[in-house]
């Protein structure tokens, strides 16, 4: 993949809040803020470095507090300007922590069971936390397209925020996408590009398109703005440590399909370990995916330190990345919190679905049946604390798969009459 | 329909709160607080009876404005006990107002334009604002299955509730329903039965079920439990004017299907000025019908008090009630006020999904398409006033209702090369 260098002009005058500029994630190589996403240097991720030493703390925290109920109530730790607010964008975030009390009963959890549930978002998924940073970091580099490789959920947060925010947008999908994901991302009103090839050429696509011309302008959520796009993710670790009281879980299962929003979660709970937002003590993160795209949970087994890629193959399609890019970053911290990385057969991921709506009335994406299902595991070989404060995330909405879960349907089929009822046995 | 009189042993000890008592719409007549909906003088409607005198008006707002981001906040409103957010429910509403500008810019409103998005709520729809009511009336009558009949949305509102609150639920539906809505309403768990037969035999059924012994402890939330479900419209109001800062709005536009909502965003209204909370000033409220079920706006434009019933035949299937309970009280809100009751065809629905999803970047359920479509009919027509702060609600979520927009589709297809980029005329 080609790296490129910072082209936009407006790098001096950038107004991204505390983002103070870029560095590599692997040698600490420093570039101002712009549209780059791997280091000149040595090739590796670039992420955003903040400046919070102004902040005190107790001021910080009565900020947010008296913040808006979106992410924004975090804006001065995130990658955007300070009135972020007042700009046209979907404000998502700050969705609900269930405490979930008839699935604790089920798996014997005593220590407090969670469900952040972010099918509460603008387009039902997380990715609304994402692409509301890479569209402010778009405004600030003067893009005027907003742009994804997608498979599902990412075009549909694309084409909400482009359409709310007055951007252009060009998503690009594999062509023979199911016609429902088609439709939930075409009704914005942007363009939709089917590639005549796999996410794989979709993806080679895009990059082939930022180092050219026709792509000038162009802020690509995933590509060309990931390193603001990623930051998205922290604000989960926020509202969560916030929803707890200010206090970190003891344990908190994560989904992983490129692995960044895992990565950045443990970022986004260390940033208010650091600000003094929690108490410092220990935490333990777990990482889940579907056995039929296990690459980080396989090399967590084998005690491997790199990720081999696999070919997907499960139900759990948002989660189907087979090589994903921050594996090695995943298996880091696991280990360092004493985590692990666990998967789930395809009918586990089902009956995962199944058992959180039947518990607690929460229509779960495969998603969350993979870090439902990988909870209940890890619970019984006891590799999960049944005694802790444990957080499982519901990363998406069962209505956008509910092909999963198809085989569910009617109890009985009667007349209308009271005979008929007492015949089937339902009185 | 026969009348029901209260029958479960628990009145005297039934506490909901501030409500009082039920009260006949039509002649007053007062019963203590049961599983009744029907008056036994008269037959007319009961409603709940509210004793708000103790409130200072200060005091309730600070209460109010310190409560949870839900309908609970306003638990000293409703007809539910002061500790309603601890018990087990899905703590709906608190959605967002959103300052829809895009819109107004193409409507041409200058007053202010906002869409009350009820998209957010936990299963998508504001069905979840009254099934939590019919939920806590069901716990003080001592109910231990939670039923309705439905053809969507309103079965999975209670199957989800149901099953958070650890109620055995019991859904009816014709057994012909689409196969995503029997999925939707069926991961849940309860039971989900098919009746062979249209949805008016769906109701007569149920009300069969209420009056023989096979029913008993059964909560139906929109048959004996009607008027405390009905009091979750309220919400809407109270969480408007809260939103625009303790502000009445000039105009809302409400959908109409038995025209409950309508009627219960009035008393809202009324109740917030009699409290003090906002300002005693005049406000419009308009009715939203589609063209193919529109027995209230005929009746409205034909000056009629009463309401001839329609077989209904739109696309619009969650606004499909052809002889709608509440339609002569939204003519008489709808005269009252200064308002209108207008309708829109199937293609101007599908045209003003697309409208608000393009501009807003929120995805509307038909019955959105419906309100957003006559918004702009009744601006067209100067009945609206662009100058005014005006609100458009929506009701729904268009993942709920894809077969309407189903035409939506990819905007071109190409080769993964930048040449066949260029050729399709998107560089």
């Amino acid at each position: 993949m080609a790296v490129q260098t910072v082209a936009t002009s407006s790098d001096s005058t950038v107004d991204l809040g505390p983002a103070a500029a870029l560095s590599c994630r692997e040698c600490g190589h420093r570039v101002p803020l712009g549209p780059v996403f791997a280091c000149e240097e040595c090739f590796g991720p670039l992420e955003i470095a903040y400046d919070f030493s102004a902040y005190d703390t107790e001021e910080l925290r009565r900020r947010i507090e008296a913040g808006p109920a979106s992410i924004w109530r975090y804006a001065p730790l995130l990658p955007v300007p300070a009135d972020v607010a007042e700009k046209p964008n979907l404000n998502p975030g700050w969705t609900k922590l269930v405490k979930a009390d008839n699935l604790a009963r089920e798996l014997g959890v005593t220590g407090g069971l969670y469900v952040k549930d972010d099918s509460g978002n603008p387009t039902h998924s997380f990715k609304d936390r994402v692409v509301a940073q890479a569209l402010e970091a778009a405004r600030a580099f003067g893009f005027t397209t907003l742009s994804c490789s997608s498979t599902g959920n990412l075009a549909g947060a694309v084409g909400a925020a482009a359409a709310r925010a007055g951007f252009r947008s060009c998503v690009f999908i594999p062509h023979d996408l199911e016609q429902g994901k088609v439709v939930m991302a075409a009704v914005y009103g942007g363009e939709l590009v089917g590639i005549e090839g796999n996410y794989d050429d979709v993806n080679r696509f895009c990059s082939e398109l930022i180092g050219d011309p026709a792509g000038e302008g162009w802020g690509f959520v995933n590509v060309n703005l990931r390193p603001y796009y990623a930051e998205g993710s922290k604000t989960l670790a926020y509202e969560i440590c916030e929803q707890l009281g200010w206090r970190l879980p003891d344990q908190i299962v994560i989904p992983i399909a490129s692995g960044s929003q895992l990565t950045k979660i443990d970022k986004g709970l260390q940033e208010l370990i650091r600000l003094g937002l929690v108490e410092d003590r220990p935490y333990k993160i777990f990482g889940a995916q579907a056995e039929g795209c296990s690459p980080v949970s396989t090399a967590f087994k084998a005690g491997h330190d790199v990720v081999r890629p696999q070919k997907p193959d499960t139900i759990a399609k948002s989660l189907a990345i087979g090589n994903p890019a921050d594996g090695p970053y995943v298996l880091d911290v696991a280990r360092r919190t004493g985590g692990a990385v666990e998967d789930v057969t395809d009918p586990e991921i089902v009956d995962a679905i199944r058992l959180l709506a039947r518990t607690e009335g929460i229509f779960a994406e495969t998603a969350g049946g993979v870090t439902v299902g990988v909870t209940r595991k890890l619970l019984e070989a006891g590799v999960l604390d049944p005694a802790k404060t444990t957080v499982v995330l519901n990363t998406g909405d069962g209505l956008k798969t509910l092909d999963a879960v198809a085989g569910t349907g009617l109890t009985a089929t009667i007349r209308p009459t009271l005979d008929s009822f007492r015949e089937a046995g339902l009185a």
